[in-house]
């Protein structure tokens, strides 16, 4: 299964993978998704916001116990975030299969789209748009960078926008799903274990920091008649660092655009991008805080107006405890850590019982091409969630 | 005049100017020039590489007064850094005829291509390859930022990129060149003056920094674990304003990249252009010295590698001494001022006896859309090159 899926959306320079939403390496993730369902005989369905299912079983009959993950990717990313969740969704469905184990709740391998939000810079979409926690109105407002809108982008890859929307009924006929994914860090390289299951994901959220100035020439303002943003824009990502770490959060600028972007033009623009992330949600909104003032205080030093504007939030998600306790008891005692990242599985557990297994990863390493888990724990995955699914729909 | 070239590659939005070298806009304000040259009964040419010339006189009879600009602009630029020198250059000549004076030696305008350097990164090709100080072989390696060649945006203008290279021949006809300009800074806008004239050009150069870093996911990345090159740019941002301030020198970083750019990931990669500029070669060198150590020093804490490429250096353009002084004087006693900024005039100046006359500029700002001079001052301007040519060409 690895070996058809392996060469898609990679640059063969870095070796990292570019598959953004509804893009050809996309289109093409999706078929390779098809042909896996239908080669084992699962019934075939595509959802109303472009989330692909393969079901075991009577999708009506409710009460089923659903397994994946996603296949797109951000920029450069590694092979394992994402589709070692699905991969391992059927190699799981392959393993119960052979040790001829009947399952008597329906079963059904589902890939999310848009997971990443690479691509229109909101993560989950496929997910938020089903559990109702993002509108058609504002998916139909998502714009790429080169302007492209989602509506258009789906079209582009055959899908219809018009049909987008909460999908209640799917989510009530689902009564559990478990999300397999590669760890990203390096919590369980630090013991004996190759999985975990996870206990909460951090609340988090992206703000946009505008950095106003004012263009000039660089070899002839004088240095008091500058207002240069990325004089600010450098004193925040510094602050940034400063007021996370005493806090034990995350905050990180990774994005940045510059107008006009010339070596000898000072900017009039930057924009920087603050990922922030927290263990609960008084001490992100803290740290963000601080960032802020610190922000529009080196910006009355610098002449240059600052705007901060919350582009998405997520709040805490904490996994169905009993689920939780049961699954981490059913693989022998395996840790159980909290993650920083977003998944659909959260954006799920509002409204389904979930849970999510951990891979070990022995770098750490994630959004990278050299995001890494090894052949055994990869197989030792593949087991754990073979064993949950035994236990959740089997019994 | 203006009215022609106003609306030439000019953004609605932020009312500045895209005119790229070789590009449509390009191409507009070159035909512009043709036609003025026409309309004029002046001989008109292009030379091998590319710049135009609007001939008075014989241009095969040596000795002859040259005087232009460039029409090309820094990404949104103003209306007036370039342009300003064509049209002026234009109407001097007009005002010389209605003045009825004889020239005695021949009288060209000039349009020199690519002076901006904002398509390819570097500054003046035009006069540089015009000069020997580019050869053929390095313009023909340049880029720009969508990967097209140099001589792939020339032949798709209609020009011939096998024929560019030196031109000693062209410059020895030349007996003075003169170049208008609006000044970039506020020195005459502190004085009774209209117009100055030019004594040096600061030594000024490009230094790109590559920041390595490694790629990881911004949400479960330890802050002990990451080798985050964002930081490493910030701090040498802060660092070059620390370092240039008691030097008297400029360093600015207006241009930055980052790979991969996602809101989520930690950069692999931050590229950030230094672009400074000091009275002197010795003082420019010590500053950036410091800059580089800053890097290099705060990228060992943050475990990310720097290495730093000088992309161009020009250095310092002392302006003939005698035609200086004999122009300042013709003009009333004028301010005789120096310049950060680079021009042809640079260029030339050390080939051909060279001198600049500077228009003032109320709020000094250029390389944006708010760069101004008043209309009497550009009429000032427009007096004063044609007593220079009346002096230079005309007795």
């Amino acid at each position: 299964m690895w070996k058809d899926l392996r060469p898609i959306g990679r640059n063969p320079e870095t070796r990292g993978y570019r598959r953004y939403a509804w893009t050809g390496a996309d289109t093409d993730c999706r078929e390779w998704f098809k042909a896996q369902a239908q080669s084992r005989g699962l019934t075939y369905e595509v959802d109303r916001n472009g989330n692909q299912w393969a079901w075991l079983g009577d999708p009506a009959a409710g009460d089923a116990v659903v397994t994946g993950s996603h296949l797109d990717s951000v920029p450069d990313g590694g092979a394992f975030d994402g589709p070692l969740g699905v991969v391992s969704s059927f190699a799981a469905l392959d393993e119960l299969r052979a040790r001829g184990a009947q399952p008597t709740r329906p079963l059904a391998i589902v890939n999310f789209g848009d997971e990443e939000g690479a691509r229109f810079g909101l993560a989950c979409v496929g997910s938020r748009l089903t559990a109702g926690l993002l509108t058609a109105e504002a998916a139909h407002r998502l714009r790429d960078a080169d302007g492209t809108t989602l509506p258009q982008a789906m079209e582009r890859a055959g899908y219809d926008p018009e049909a987008i929307g909460p999908d209640p009924e799917r989510l009530a006929r689902i009564g559990a799903f478990v999300e397999l994914h590669v760890e990203q860090g390096r919590a369980l390289a630090q013991t004996p274990h190759p999985v975990g299951v996870a206990s909460a994901i951090w609340p988090h959220g992206r703000w946009r920091f505008d950095f106003h100035g004012e263009a000039n020439h660089a070899g002839t303002t004088r240095i008091e008649d500058r207002h240069d943003p990325m004089l600010t824009y450098a004193n925040t990502v510094l602050a940034a660092r400063k007021k996370a770490r005493p806090a034990g959060a995350l905050a990180t600028f990774g994005k940045v655009t510059v107008e006009p972007n010339g070596v000898n033009a000072i900017a009039s623009l930057v924009r920087g991008w603050l990922d922030s992330r927290a263990a609960d949600e008084a001490t992100l909104a803290e740290v963000v805080g601080e960032i802020e003032r610190a922000a529009t205080e080196r910006g009355q030093r610098d002449g240059v107006r600052v705007a901060v504007t919350r582009e998405s939030f997520t709040p805490v998600v904490e996994f169905a405890h009993d689920l939780r306790d049961r699954l981490a008891k059913l693989l022998g005692d395996v840790p159980v850590l909290p993650t920083g990242a977003g998944h659909d599985a959260g954006i799920l557990s509002g409204t389904v019982p979930t849970a999510m297994l951990f891979v070990r990863n022995p770098t750490g390493v994630s959004h990278s091409p050299a995001e890494s888990a090894t052949e055994d724990d990869c197989l030792a995955g593949v087991t754990a969630l073979t064993e949950v699914l035994e236990e959740l729909a089997c019994r």
